[in-house]
Formats: structure tokens, C-alpha cells, sequence
């Protein structure tokens, strides 16, 4: 399939040494390995000096070389699902651009379609030799992913049952945590909804193993009791659209029907709104209201207008971005923990 | 902020040797080799049992240790813009799969908002030594692309003007191509629309300096003229569904407004189709009708039904595989070129 238009050869730029870079700036080989650590301290005037001579020489340190005298690969893992939602996209995507200016790049490290890891994957993350890597406990166990790591303190996120981690204790492996509370936004849409009005309630679920969503139950069936509301509907879930649309029309058609559906993620709920108006002919919210769970983008999207529970994505970066620097730092200190809060962001699906 | 549950030490492995697996094996230190490389042939039960040795003995090729003798790095970049919209997630996405069952990983690079790249991340990227880079010229040209990679060849996926791709000639560097012929969907989505009744175009566009949106720009005005219809009305876009809508109000109140709109991007068609419905009180089809492009997976929503121009994702991944895994096995191959056609996907914004 070669056209045979670009035949001329590659201009490669001679391949200056750091040595050479260090006498024409006259400094010490040192400073030339500093002066491309963004970590490392150096004078501003001297960084940007042997930056400027290394770019005009065309002098580059190798990473795989680098690598291996300061056991740093400026890579952090993260382990995403085998096909990623909007939500997972939008974090890939936030958190890319905050390691970039941190000097990282992120790999993604993709699960098996019943979210388990593939141990031949696990090898091969091994000789990456991640600075870093963010994990979820149903994907991977703490021993394992050790394992698969040669210095690394992973990051797991966590969802806190009533503000205990279900996954701090009980591993011989250390890890950090980033601990997301789903409680506070999931007590702040019912309190919205009985508001409104609701008796009955619904629970779309998300993927079965997905511990966010296991969680996010919980907290649910937990907040309609101390409320003193009925055990809420189940109906079958798996974060996707298609499952939420038609789980929502046999509720409809086949059950009775209930007056607040609770989606486990916000991808379900525009199913569930798609199935309540175009093929029950019911009103939001006037004849059911909806809540989803993460505020993506499309969530502020008019034909959806989503009463949502968000966690701040941007806190969640920072905060994944704090773990990360501040292993690196101090990378014999007990486990390190950030804690992240919800909150409802209120759209037009529950009541004006 | 440690809370002193995780105090273990991490139990470590033994840093076995590939000679130690070589021996229990009963086999060469080069078949041990063989075994971790995805592309080299070794026997099956050779195979197995070498990988089932080493994970006994805890052993792992290190990659950075590996690179610098084989020169692979198993990365792949991608050229990724500042803030990723659910086609290039989408894209990312399906991409890391299969690269990940080809034994590669994905490393993204983005751009600075101004979509050009920033120099020191040039400078960052060089040192990982990727395997193949996927680029777009509006980022990065060939030449200043070729200064920041070691050895490989990369990327571009371009925008062919009647069948011929506007950057192919004029470079002193190699680079393979993915072309996508836009200009077919296009010409297929304004015969609908014709059909339908649309007499007056108008063309939101995308980002400024996309050249995938320069050439859907070029590609409907002179379908236009080829079918004896009118300039298209052009009304600015950004690929952002913020700045359809109020593009599309603007268009209505303050100018005469038309009966058909095409957006360069499905994402901005949300924003023509919401602006619509829930700001200017009109029907979709009947009053206006629209056509987005990608088929991204929300064009399926209900809520907007979109019909859309069609890249195939999966072809456009394995077509991205091929050239990355031919030009490995090629490096000094001339220029190599994969198409992708686009085709209408029918739904229910243009009539029925």
C-alpha cells in the first residue's frame, strides 16, 4: 500500500551527550541531569540555559537510560475498564493534562471484560516500572498488584461505608487511598425527591462487581430508612444506556411502576428518561423524577438537564495528584489518605 | 494525612534472573527472551512453561533494561487534543484495546489549548523511545515530529481533498498515513437532506485550525455547488455543544435561519438540536433538519436520534494497528498509506 511519495531519508540530529552539554554551558554533568528533572532544584537561569544549549544540540536524556540509575519512569498506571464510559473518559482525560505539567504520562491499563486482569498483563506492567499506579479493589487485590510492581505504592479508591473504608485493613501491602464519600450527595437527592414528593423509589444499578456501585446501593436502601421510606425497587443495571432503557420500560410495563428512579451512574439515567418519555409517554418530573450519579458533561445537556450527584473532578485530580508526589516524596511513609466529598447539583429532572 | 492502619513492609519477590528461569526451564537465556516478546515464535508449551517458571520464580524482563538492547519500547503515543470530546475518548478508548492484546500500551501526549505542542514536552517525549506516534499536522509538522522521535516513524491520519491527501508530498521526513475520505458521508447526508426539502444550508463549524474541519467545510460547499444549491450559511463552532447553541440561537433570532444543519461534529449537533427544541420552539425534522458527524455512541440517544456521517471506529483502529505493527516489521519501508471511507448513518433528525 506504500505510494512511493516519501522516499527521502530521515534527518537525525546528532547525538549530543550530556557531557557536551555540560561543557558547552559550562556547568557540571550534575546540573545537565537537574535541569531535566523537573523535581530536581536548579537555578532558573541555569536551567533554562542548559535547556536552550541541550535543544540547540539536540540533546535529549534517555528515559530508558535515566530510568535505570534514578529508578524513575515519569509513568503512572491506571487501571480503566475494558470499555470506558464517559466518566472514566472524562478522568483519563483530566487527569492526563494534570500529570503532563507534573512531568508524567499516563498508561492505561485495560481490565478483561469481567473486569478481572489478565496475568500476562500484570507481567508486562512489571517491567514498565510505574511511578505510580491508581486501582480499584474489584479489579485487582492489593497482594496482587504488588506484585506486579516493582517500587510503586499503588492509589485505591475507595468508597467508605458510613466514613470506614471497606478496603484499609486486612492487606500485607500498603497502598494510599483516595476515599470518595457517596453518601452525602445520595442523602441530599432523596431529601430533593421526598421533597418533590416521592413515595417509591427505583435503584438502576451499575456493573455487579463495580464496589462504587455496591456502595452507592447501600447508602441508598440506608438513607430511604432513616427517612422512613419503603426498601427501594432493584432494577438491573450495568452503567450502560441500552440496559437502563429497557430496564425502565419492564418496570413500567411489567411492574408497577414507581415515582423516583435513582440511576447508579448518569449514563443509566438518560436511558431511563429516553424510555420514561418516548416509550412510556410519562413527564419529568412531573410524573417520575429522576437522579443520576457523577455530572458528566452530557448531564447539563438541555434534552436531559439531570439532576445529578457530582464528585469534583478536578478536586479528584488534585487529589490523586498529591498522593502521587507525595509518595514519590516519601516513599517508606505509612499509607497516605485524601478524602473526597459529593453534592447534589440540581438540574430540572426532580422538581421546580 | 496518614493513618497509620497500613504499617506492613511490602513483602518482596526475589529478583530472579533470566538465566535462573533458563535453567529450571531446561532452555536457552534466549528462549527465556523469546518467551516475554509477544512477536518472536517459540513453541506453545515452551512457552507456557517459561512464563509459569518466572512467575514462580518472580521474574520479569525489565523493560527499560530490554529497550536499550532490542530499542522497543512497547509505547505508542497519541496525539491528543487539551480537552478530549467523546470521539477522540472513544477513540483512545478502542485504540488502548487493541494495542494492549498487540502488547504495546498507549502513552498520551496533549496539546497546549492553541493545539500546538509545547517544546519541552517535545523534549520529555523523545526520551521514552516510542514504538509509532498517531499525529495530526495541525498539532505538529513531520519534520519538528521526526526531531522529537528516536527511531520511530510516525502517524499522520489526514483529510484528502478529492483523494489526495494535502500532506503527502512537500516533507523531508517519512511518515505512514491513515486518510479518511470525509466527502463521501457528507455527499450522502446533503442528497438526504435534499430529498427531504432542505433549500437552505447552513455549516457549523469545528475547531479553527482542525483540518478534519477544514475539509468537512470544503467538502459541503462544493457538494453543494455540484447539486446546484446554495452557499451554506456559516455559523462558528468550536466542536462544542456551549457554543452550538448559542451559534444556532443567534442564527435564528438574529438572522434569517435555515431548514438545514450540518455540524462538523455530533456533539454539536446536540447543541443545534437542544437550541432548537428548547430555545426557538421548532421540530426536528420538520421544520430543520440536522446531520452531525463521528457516530459517537450518544447519537444513538433517543433523545436526539441523530443521523451522522460514519467513521468506523474499528476500522480506523485496526487500520492504525496495521501501520504501526508493518512499519515495525518494516523500519526502512517507504511511506505507507491506509483509507477510510465514511458512510450516512440513517436515523431520525432528516425525515421519515
Amino acid at each position: 500500500m506504500s505510494d512511493g511519495l516519501n522516499m527521502k531519508e530521515i534527518k537525525r540530529p546528532e547525538r549530543a551527550t550530556a557531557d557536551t552539554v555540560a561543557k558547552m554551558a559550562g556547568v557540571s554533568r550534575v546540573a545537565v541531569s537537574r535541569a531535566f528533572n523537573p523535581h530536581a532544584s536548579l537555578k532558573k537561569e541555569k536551567r533554562d540555559l542548559i535547556l536552550k544549549i541541550s535543544k540547540d544540540v539536540g540533546y535529549t536524556p534517555d528515559m530508558a537510560a535515566r530510568a535505570l540509575v534514578t529508578r524513575r519512569s515519569h509513568l503512572v498506571g491506571v487501571i480503566v475498564p475494558d470499555v470506558c464510559s464517559p466518566w472514566e473518559s472524562q478522568e483519563i482525560d483530566a487527569l492526563t493534562t494534570a500529570l503532563q505539567t507534573e512531568g508524567f504520562a499516563t498508561l492505561l491499563f485495560k481490565t478483561r471484560t469481567d473486569q478481572s486482569m489478565d496475568e500476562r498483563l500484570l507481567t508486562y506492567m512489571k517491567g514498565f516500572n510505574l511511578d505510580s499506579i491508581i486501582a480499584f479493589a474489584e479489579n485487582i487485590g492489593p497482594e496482587t498488584l504488588a506484585n506486579a510492581l516493582d517500587r510503586a505504592v499503588p492509589i485505591y479508591v475507595t468508597y467508605p461505608q458510613n466514613g470506614v473504608s471497606p478496603i484499609a485493613s486486612g492487606s500485607t501491602a500498603v497502598f494510599d487511598r483516595l476515599d470518595v464519600n457517596q453518601q452525602t450527595g445520595i442523602g441530599q437527592a432523596v431529601a430533593l425527591m421526598q421533597a418533590y414528593g416521592c413515595t417509591k423509589f427505583a435503584y438502576l444499578g451499575g456493573a455487579k462487581t463495580s464496589l462504587a456501585n455496591i456502595e452507592r446501593e447501600r447508602a441508598l436502601r440506608q438513607i430511604l430508612k432513616d427517612r422512613g421510606l419503603p426498601d427501594p425497587v432493584i432494577i438491573a443495571g450495568d452503567f450502560t444506556y441500552e440496559t437502563a432503557l429497557t430496564s425502565t420500560l419492564d418496570l413500567f410495563k411489567m411492574g408497577e411502576g414507581v415515582d423516583g428512579i435513582f440511576s447508579a451512574n448518569d449514563v443509566g439515567a438518560f436511558g431511563v428518561i429516553d424510555a420514561l418519555r418516548f416509550k412510556l409517554g410519562l413527564r419529568i418530573p412531573e410524573d417520575v423524577k429522576v437522579v443520576g450519579f457523577d455530572d458528566i458533561a452530557q448531564a447539563g445537556w438541555l434534552s436531559y438537564n439531570l439532576t445529578t450527584v457530582k464528585i469534583d473532578l478536578d478536586d479528584r485530580v488534585r487529589a490523586l495528584v498529591r498522593l502521587i508526589l507525595r509518595r514519590l516524596k516519601n516513599p517508606t511513609a505509612p499509607a497516605m489518605v485524601e478524602t473526597l466529598e459529593t453534592r447534589l447539583i440540581v438540574r430540572g429532572t426532580v422538581g421546580s
